[in-house]
């Protein structure tokens, strides 16, 4: 049995927490917080120990047990996943060292920060036995999954991505736009190309990244040109046995994220999240050597199974890229 | 066991479907939809029967199974709750007196449509062996509640309400506005006042209605001048006892509808919904008679206990307005 | 001629400058700014003078010619209006003192920062000679204008108000919320009772309120109860009379502040701008003394011809509200 | 003098009308409207004469008189430009040929509603002397634009664009989505590239779109592969020499479409209207012969000038391009 620690219990740390709950092979060593808010009630109803983050004052106060500090959980833990906020993970990072603890970082931080940027699909191998990886962002997730196929079969000679972002988060009020379409960055390539290649370093790939005001899901225009020439139903037969790829069929009438998460939630899925890349099955076109689709990206959601992937893969209990991800997606229900 | 049919599997019709499934005393007789979308998946899912409201071809063509048409349903079925587009159930009436079906309308229907407006914990009792009731609209229903328990213990001189209401359900993406607040209607008081007094006759009480873009609660700013003078702790207190209230704790943080859902989704609630008027406990203010609140009303769910309820009230199996909405409540979870 | 310094020119800082340029009796000193965005290359065509608020280096860089420094626009104003973001204005007055130069601020600053706190309509008189003025906020404004000729004609015994307000102005593209309805203040009253208390202290009246996910206007849920009993047509009757007041006919099928706001961009307005109070005709009811209606208020133009009012109070030129009124709205095009 | 009528006094038909008015060399012969809306106070105010579509009643209830019916409008004008909503155009088509009056068609009609689909920098005389002619939509004239330069200095060998439109224009409170980003339409090539074919028929264009939930501005990340390979700094400049694209410079601190419109009504333009395509100057990006930019694209507008030029050239008045967009971008302000 695996210890988990989650240090960082927001949007991906909680979801990361239960994701761990349903392995077979993991338990959640406990949570690190630093607030007293709504997500420790969770916290507390799941079970989770809780720890303080910055001092156990306010939850004291707030009469919330705490099992710990930071330290305490870092110490009691196999392997600690780290969930706060961008930027914090890489102040955090010298204190996983100290204590000797394999560590897993999120997409907010630079590729530095870790030994390996992983994606499950795509380099699994590469974190086996690695002191620290970098689960890449929701974006950057997504567009690995879609192109690791892609590459394998056919060979990828060019990808153009334009990303057009959720805002914000449901929860997150204080963020904008409330009305306007942004080019975000304003500069071409956006970070989001580089990012993809640390998973794929010799992958041609440009991105252009915008800004609407919706808080449901990314969408991505995506065009990828093709070293051989597949007919669409080849691409669309590949794309379809990818666990991690849902194609939604055009009799399901999804239009658009807000359909696509109700029938995630009607289906009874932990928080209606959507763990896969969600591609419009009809949008697959193929002309020439060029391929084209658009998908939605969930994220809050789709690095949650590659968090579990990372965390086999730095403890070393499971060497084959195959074997994990089945059984993440077997625990979670993911692709069902 | 009571045989539910419900006729009409929409944002309505399925949480109510799944509402039966739950309860001791019931279970789903069947549903009826008229075109094989995800909410057919859903059923088909489920194990509910799925009947063919308008013809069984288009479920042919994509391969459903149904179980007849909803003449069938009607026939089978114990009640039937209709949760068609508001109109269609008027226009489905004579079908339910065809067959001697006892039938619950929702709030899209006027007053007319049913023997009786019906709020579970306002006038229970009224409903008991009618054929048909109609379950007042998410919004008044959200009154009733409310305005019910202030009404027994302090008298209500008169209520001003300003009802915020959502431009659309989240699926609904044809409908705006996108950058507008609507007074809506523009007419003063708005119909929502006289819908609360299907529930409660003799209720002085003014509403004005406001359409704004946001898909995911209602938002009312309720004042309330009370017939005598308790204090806001009193107030605050007896609010707190009423099942079907929550009132949110300053400490958790919600702001707002986005949080709020964001909570009951991490809490496990199925879709996430939120059966309860939400309070901000802060917001409870007593000034001499004057009582002021902010309360959110999740469009999609409150009505679906409700329509529980009503559905042992015309079946005549539970006599008493607290049993049976101990029983809807504990089956569901609402109020935990 | 009076010579008006604008320090701070964004959003409404460049109202107020264009609009003392249109005024017979004013003309604009300078303007002060800190950075040379869009809006400084708008002074420059306009030709007014450009003073540097934090150093020059800037606009230097940018090519664009500076006057000197906001130290000697004040020194060059007989009045300067202050339209910096709030909280600035209050660390500035003492700047305005040392000059001895009469200043006007903004609704952000706390009513203390300033002699009087200022509406054209309700209280003139008061601000004639003082040294520094405080216009009221936008919504204030707003309700200020409505209530002073309810209290002089019916007597008003007391006032409920929702104000719905828009999240962010249409450049703020970092504010939110995008997705929800937000009680914003959640305690009850909120401030803008006691803003409006400001110029009339002895009203009674309790606000409430929310924020949503527009950019255009706020709006507002009026109730008013009076001591008297007009009829729905003598209110009408009297609104219709003031000027700053714009009674929308149902004919013009304006449902909202976007057919709002393209009307008055039809009508060739600077900016499109709606400097009037706008209330729906049809949604005037009074019902015995309950005096009931929707108003719409553009928070970045209502304050505009206030302040240029407040400049002839402060400099003694025109001792009478309706002189100062009439002339500030010929000038300007208001109620036209 | 030109005598142009208008039919159809909607978004483009009133901005039409006023883009005719300040021309030398045309005037508006009058306007057919429907129903007597806030529109119909504009043409009055303005002067212009009305028609009446459907039938003189509602504009006599509403006591606006009017000239005569569309017939009396199609009669006295040299040149129709038929604004009315999409589909409507074609129905209108016999009349104007009955008339044997020249008639100009917007872009919400099939192409094969005219001899000639135009836009004036691209085609313009191919429409000169020709009896119809089609002003492409908002979207194809953007794309129009930029296309003719880049295929005249550089060649294109591909191009591929991502149009990110809005879900309604301001005042369309009844359009979607609120709260998501819909591919739309879901196949792929959209029919915006064959559109743009229309103009350039050997074009190889392919083109995803999108609907988000703004009101202000479309915006499309483009990607054109060249024939040769010029610098950056070589097609900023070719794109700086026309006029009818403005090219945003970083220092004005502009972000999206809201700072952008609020530049321009800061400025004083009509309704705040931006009539060129508005090219984010450090978007533009050369990678080996690859060109990216993003650019937004005011649907309200942008086909304003345009409408104008297929005036002059289906009149024969103005044989030369050049001619006729010069003096319709001097009287109107365009490229100022
Ligand atoms: N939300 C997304 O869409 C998303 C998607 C993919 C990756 N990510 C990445 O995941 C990481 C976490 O993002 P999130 O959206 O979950 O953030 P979040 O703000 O929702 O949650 C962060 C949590 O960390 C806590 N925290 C803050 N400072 C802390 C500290 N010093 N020590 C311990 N805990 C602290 C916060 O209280 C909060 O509970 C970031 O790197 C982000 O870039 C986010
Ligand atoms: N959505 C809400 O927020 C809400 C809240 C409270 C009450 N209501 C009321 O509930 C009722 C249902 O609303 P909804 O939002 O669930 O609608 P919906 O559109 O989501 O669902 C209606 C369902 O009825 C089906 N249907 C349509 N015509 C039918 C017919 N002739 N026979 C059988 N089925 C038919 C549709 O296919 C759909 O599945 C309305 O009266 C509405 O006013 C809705
Ligand atoms: N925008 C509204 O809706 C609105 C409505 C009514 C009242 N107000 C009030 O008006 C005031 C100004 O608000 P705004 O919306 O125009 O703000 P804004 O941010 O649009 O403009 C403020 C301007 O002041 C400049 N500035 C910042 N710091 C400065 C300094 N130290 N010295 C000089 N200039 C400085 C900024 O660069 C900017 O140009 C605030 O008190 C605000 O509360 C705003
Ligand atoms: N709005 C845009 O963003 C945009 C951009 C480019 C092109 N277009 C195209 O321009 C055309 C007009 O669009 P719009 O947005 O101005 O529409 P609109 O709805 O704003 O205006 C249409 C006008 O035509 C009137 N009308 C309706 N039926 C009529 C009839 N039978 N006879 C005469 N008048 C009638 C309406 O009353 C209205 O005044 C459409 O083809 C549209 O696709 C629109």
């Amino acid at each position: 049995m695996l210890h988990v620690g989650i240090n960082g219990f927001g949007t991906i740390g909680k979801r990361v927490a239960d994701a761990v709950r349903v392995q077979p092979d993991m338990t959640v060593a406990g949570v690190a917080k630093r607030s007293p808010n709504f997500e420790a009630t969770i916290a507390d109803d799941r079970g989770y120990d809780l720890y303080a983050a910055d001092g156990r004052e306010p939850f004291d106060e707030a009469d919330l047990a705490t099992a710990g500090t930071v330290h305490d959980l870092i110490e009691t833990s196999d392997v600690v996943v780290d969930t706060t906020p961008s930027g914090v993970g890489a102040a955090n990072a010298p204190l996983y060292a100290e204590h000797d603890t394999p560590a897993i970082f999120q997409g907010g931080e630079d590729a530095d920060v870790a030994d390996v940027s992983f994606n499950a699909r795509a380099n699994y191998e590469k974190a086996v036995g690695a002191d620290t990886a970098r689960v890449v962002s929701c974006n950057t997730t997504g567009l690995s999954r879609l192109l690791a196929p892609l590459r394998e079969s056919y060979g990828v000679e060019k990808s153009r991505v334009t990303l057009v972002r959720r805002g914000a988060d449901p929860g997150q009020t204080g963020r904008g736009p409330i009305n306007d379409t942004l080019p975000d960055p304003v500069e071409i390539p956006s970070h989001h190309g580089p990012d993809v290649q640390t998973i794929f370093p010799d992958l041609d790939i440009d991105t252009m990244g915008m800004k609407v005001p919706t808080t449901q899901m990314h969408t991505h225009s995506v065009n990828v040109t093709l070293e051989s020439e597949p007919t669409t139903e080849e691409v669309t037969s590949l794309l379809t046995d990818e666990s991690r790829l849902f194609l939604i069929p055009e009799t399901l009438g999804i239009d658009g994220a807000g359909k696509l998460k109700e029938y995630t939630r009607d289906a009874g899925r932990p928080r209606g999240d959507v763990w896969e890349n969600c591609i419009w099955a009809e949008s697959i076109t193929v002309e020439r050597r060029d391929l084209y689709l658009f998908q939605a990206i969930h994220q809050e959601a789709d690095v949650v199974p590659e968090n579990i992937d990372a965390v086999r893969a730095l403890s070393e209990r499971t060497a084959s890229a195959e074997k994990s991800i089945r059984r993440t997606d077997e625990a979670l229900g993911v692709g069902r």
